[in-house]
């Protein structure tokens, strides 16, 4: 039988989290002198007490956080966070339906990105805080359970980061507990400077410090319509060209580097291989640009550099409309979509060591087919990659396809068209944010898309964002046996 | 150094057959009182001359023939053959112009079936025969390669076949040439017994040799415009599905049945998730059909069936626009599209045992996810599945899915629209024949395209025909080191 308390407890005090945080953007709406504090204040002291109550019913439980517990815990804190996330949205006024404001509650904890609420420009001030919190919430989320949970459960090749992770396999909560807090150090020092940045380039207080947090989470959320695009500032666009990428890249080579090992970052294979796709992508996309628009070469760059980042790392800023640079951009803008960035980090989709390991795979493949009687040892990072945690890795890579092909599928059935429903499903399962065409894409929202498809999209988010495996392994009859 | 003898030679073996068979085309249109008899005769003597005169120059050289001079013979044996084999497409009074030659050649070869012929009730009798031998050619050219040849050079895990290949390494040539006797035996008789099936079912005896050589091939050549539609005939339809699955089978096992084993087919892994496959999605089809047409629920049944197996095992025989029938059919159909039939049939697409293989990885890791100490062995046909085989699989696997999103880029870059280029990028690397939209569609022919998108389209069927990397290792500069 599955021991529940030690999932209620840790739930509880991320629920209590969650709780308190609720009373920032309430400050945040009374400065303003906006009336939507009190539905803050209310949601806030709800989700306290029953997040306490959950806490103090399981204390002491931590300790018998086992394997299967860890599982379980990991999806439904997801689930239950973004319910709770989502009652400001339904109770202020901007009274967003049941299915929009979980949409948007998911979208921001997944660090997505994609939004229903029409007009942020006029948005409650309140509002538009919580929806960058939720992102800059889940991004320090994500890096947690990417670092010290995901390669203890061994999903989809993660184990390849175990040896660096300081895991016991038997003490799953202490370890998590203890590295979670150098992660979160590192986490708010990158969001301080960048809100500095950003305010020093021109922006206001209250919008540098939300940019700062959606960026550093690569999540996307603007408080403008016009997302980065308002400001009309290449010194911010440069920022956050800088601090996407920052956010993009393992969090524990930062904790290695304040440690003593700044080199450890530049050394990698994934930090690497990250950049190079991502300069080559950022080039082609700039040449493909080039034939279809008719600006200086320079801000030619900026912009394909700017969107392809934006793009590769699952942020989902936008400085214009690329969908007018031709059908080769699409393509490369659609690559970056499902690659990703760096394990470990903020960011979202395959992720980058599965390319390499993928092209490590094929690498060596080929190498036996031509001389069948040599011995060829595939590497990750100057180590010998086994054969298992190559399977790993490209099962996770057909399964992420999968899920991608049957949301797709699943969203033409409800009557979305073929553009809105294939990029609805790969924004959403790779936590990038806007789609393509004219509902979904850069300039639009997902507000007029049907209920049914903003559930489909939300649950999504969650199978992309928790690594496919952790989440379907729930419906895996064989994993409530015994 | 290579050494080129042991290629010529083969390939003059081949090209000196396909010179004699251009005389039955020939004989046809003389009994029809056609002019262009002299066509095929002129283009017969012309590659009979070339093939023999490699033949007799390189005489002996065949125990020379190494691995890599394997994987360069079979690669241009294909190109060469497509060459010549376009003969008398370009000189008879159909007049085509280079590519649309090359291209329908390619396609009869690699058992594709799409066609740049607009008009096919009104052409030349010797040219509809001349499509139909170049499949059946082709078709037997397949399953002797995938039997005999493709397991020796482990190309994307056909090592799995190695042992029932009856193979040894170095002596390529002796053993393909015994076991290729057994097989062309086999396809022989059932080429016959599909012509005496469709001749009792109604078809004069030339339109059902044609359609049975193009039935057990699995290459969907038809001679009429409105493929076996035009029959019109649920009894020849019955017949088409029966030996379309026929030809999908792994031919090594009718060997082994004539052998004295015959239930080896019935007990084959790869056989039975065939059928499991190919009867779900016709299924699936069947009920999505229902709901966008409204037919007796019969006819619907064999519609979905036939349509589905037609696309499933790569023959592209259409009896229907299936394109009317909703997104999920569609989705089915592009699934089928894919996976194809079994391997070392003359099916082609991704090949069952490749499915079964991903699945079997998937489950294990699910297993290994879940029971972290536990121990698993996948298996496929009861024998243990190496991590080598797996890996091979699953590259192939990404490798023709690279090939098919390149591919698509191509075209649509060329100017095709975004449906023209994906699903014709899709029906050439899975060798099945019609695409979808328009232009290409089960109702269109690829006449329209521009030349350079004709030859990219015959450059991908080849691709996908030979196993991907089978042609992509040539490019590879450490082939051609040492």
């Amino acid at each position: 039988m599955l021991d529940f308390r030690p999932i209620f407890l840790v739930m509880g005090v991320f629920l209590a989290t969650l709780g308190c945080a609720m009373l920032v953007p309430a400050l945040v709406d009374i400065a303003h002198d906006n009336d939507d504090w009190i539905v803050f204040v209310a949601a806030g002291l709800i989700t306290v007490f029953i997040g306490v109550t959950m806490w103090v019913t399981c204390r002491g439980a931590d300790a018998r956080l086992g394997l299967r517990e860890a599982f379980v815990l990991t999806t439904s804190v997801w689930i239950v966070a973004a319910a709770f996330g989502a009652l400001p949205f339904a109770w202020s006024r901007l009274d967003l339906s049941h299915a929009d404001a979980f949409f948007e509650a998911m979208s921001g904890l997944t660090t997505t990105g994609s939004t229903v609420i029409v007009g942020l420009d006029h948005a409650p001030p309140g509002i538009l805080f919580w929806r960058a919190l939720l992102q800059w919430i889940g991004g320090l989320g994500i890096v947690v359970m990417a670092v010290a949970v995901l390669p203890m459960l061994q999903v989809g090749g993660m184990q390849l980061f175990r040896a660096e992770a300081f895991d016991t396999p038997d003490k799953i909560l202490p370890r998590a507990t203890q590295i979670s807090g150098s992660l979160t150090g590192i986490y708010i020092a990158l969001t301080a400077a960048c809100a500095i940045a950003y305010g020093l380039a021109g922006m206001n207080l209250l919008d540098a410090i939300m940019h700062a947090m959606t960026t550093v989470a690569t999540g996307g959320f603007s408080s403008k319509d016009a997302s980065i695009g308002y400001f009309a500032s290449p010194a911010i666009e440069w920022i956050s060209v800088g601090f996407m990428i920052a956010g993009s890249l393992p969090f524990l080579l930062y904790v290695r580097a304040v440690q003593g090992h700044p080199l450890a970052m530049i050394r990698d294979e994934q930090v690497r291989a990250f950049f190079a796709i991502l300069l080559t992508l950022a080039v082609l996309a700039w040449l493909s640009e080039g034939q279809q628009m008719d600006y200086p070469s320079a801000t030619r760059f900026r912009e394909a550099l700017f969107n392809m980042t934006s793009i590769m790392t699952g942020t989902g800023y936008a400085s214009v409309d690329y969908g007018l640079w031709g059908p080769l951009a699409a393509g490369l803008f659609l690559t970056a979509t499902f690659i990703g960035g760096c394990s470990g980090s903020t960011s979202c989709g395959i992720k980058v060591f599965r390319v390499v390991v993928l092209f490590e795979n094929i690498r060596q493949h080929a190498r036996r087919i031509t001389y069948p009687s040599g011995v060829f040892v595939k590497r990750y990072n100057g180590r010998p990659l086994t054969d298992n945690v190559s399977a790993a890795v490209l099962s996770f890579l057909f399964l992420f396809l999968a899920c991608f092909v049957v949301l797709s599928v699943a969203l033409s059935l409800i009557g979305l068209d073929t553009i809105t429903a294939v990029s609805g499903a790969a924004t959403a399962i790779s936590n990038v944010g806007p789609g393509l065409g004219p509902i979904i894409g850069p300039a639009g929202t997902f507000a007029p898309l049907p209920d049914a498809a903003k559930w489909l999209l939300a649950a999504g988010m969650l199978v992309g964002r928790l690594e496919v495996f952790t989440v379907l392994i729930l419906f895996v009859p064989a994993f409530w046996r015994r």
